[in-house]
């Protein structure tokens, strides 16, 4: 055990306006030298996912759902506001004019700093996720992982 | 005041993927041995609620709540992909292929570990449900319950 | 730093419900002796929004976001059965039923019990929201100020 602070964030959401406020506050609290995790779980899985469709064998229920969700952060919709994918497009052009970063470079920013993304396993079965369709150099747990970083944590989120 | 690990959760939403998502952590740090409250608030309460109709008296605005909420967990919709109901089926049926606990379970197992489940009295009111209509051995409080379990917890969650 | 117990809550919905819930455990916390933050992003920030219009010149992305996002907390509608309007009318009208306190009361509140009402700089800057829009004497601030109050706190909630 160090003794830097800890943060652990539990991504559910598959939501780009949640999944960026998450990266936002991971990426701020590394900066402030803390330990971060993000376990990423159900939707939040999806913002570990390639943006290429990668060939993997699947069962019918997987392949319906792996085709119905967002491949990757940029396809993600919004949480409030979406009306039908005009509202994600429009939160871009924003935050490019303020010059926020967009997400994808946000996850990117994370694997830099040494955030620790891990995909839960119990629901990549359930959604029919592979290893081969998600980021690379991620780590894979269960809530048994996730229980042990955030117990020792300061910041503790469900997002 | 006990030296074991505590976690805390409220439980606000009353999505299926949730609300498992709730248990599935609350039943993991019960495993890690952690002192483990669930706090129903709002639309989490329907997780309490017994499935088959009890017999009480209420107001016309209470009836409606009452008949417009899930009844129980098993009546759940999904917080994404919802698709007027066919979306908890098929989460339903890849739990079932993959021996994932299903919810209704999660919570029995919840009870079992000895897992504080707590309903909100002030929104029970709100909403208009009443002691008979949730499951028995639960316990009651307001928000001084919560404050006072949670400001003690190595892991505060709301979800 | 005080002895003193702290709750800092990330509001990120601009629901009812949920700013409700936030509210309410802020002000809990407040009553219970903590030191209380609630940090505004997003959707939350409408929380803060005056409830009449206040002239300022915005760009026409900025102009569109200002309309369609509710102006105070009480435009806001339900996370949940929402049924265009009517779920937030029914809800007000069993709250006064039971003589529970509105939304706007709860933030004011929190404004007399101390309680640190922060906007997130940042996504104001997104959302085109300008200080002369959001109620007075509230602070201003980015992640950091986040992550230095919730590394401190007991309770530290997403909502």
């Amino acid at each position: 055990m160090t003794d830097k602070k800890k943060t652990t964030i539990v991504l559910f959401s598959g939501d780009y306006d949640k999944a960026m406020a998450a990266y936002i506050i991971a990426n701020g609290a590394a900066a402030y030298d803390h330990e971060v995790t993000i376990f990423h779980t159900f939707w939040g899985l999806n913002a570990l996912r390639k943006e290429n469709q990668t060939p993997v064998k699947k069962g019918l229920m997987e392949k319906m759902f792996g085709k119905m969700m967002p491949r990757g952060t940029n396809q993600m919709g919004l949480s409030k506001m979406n009306y039908l994918g005009m509202g994600p497009k429009m939160i871009k052009k924003v935050m490019k004019k303020h010059n926020a970063m967009p997400l994808p470079q946000l996850v990117e920013m994370a694997q830099e700093q040494d955030i620790n993304l891990i995909a839960c396993t119990m629901t990549m079965d359930l959604l029919g996720l592979q290893k081969e369709e998600l980021l690379d150099d991620i780590e894979y747990g269960g809530v048994a992982a996730y229980v042990g970083e955030a117990e020792e944590g300061n910041i503790s989120l469900f997002i």
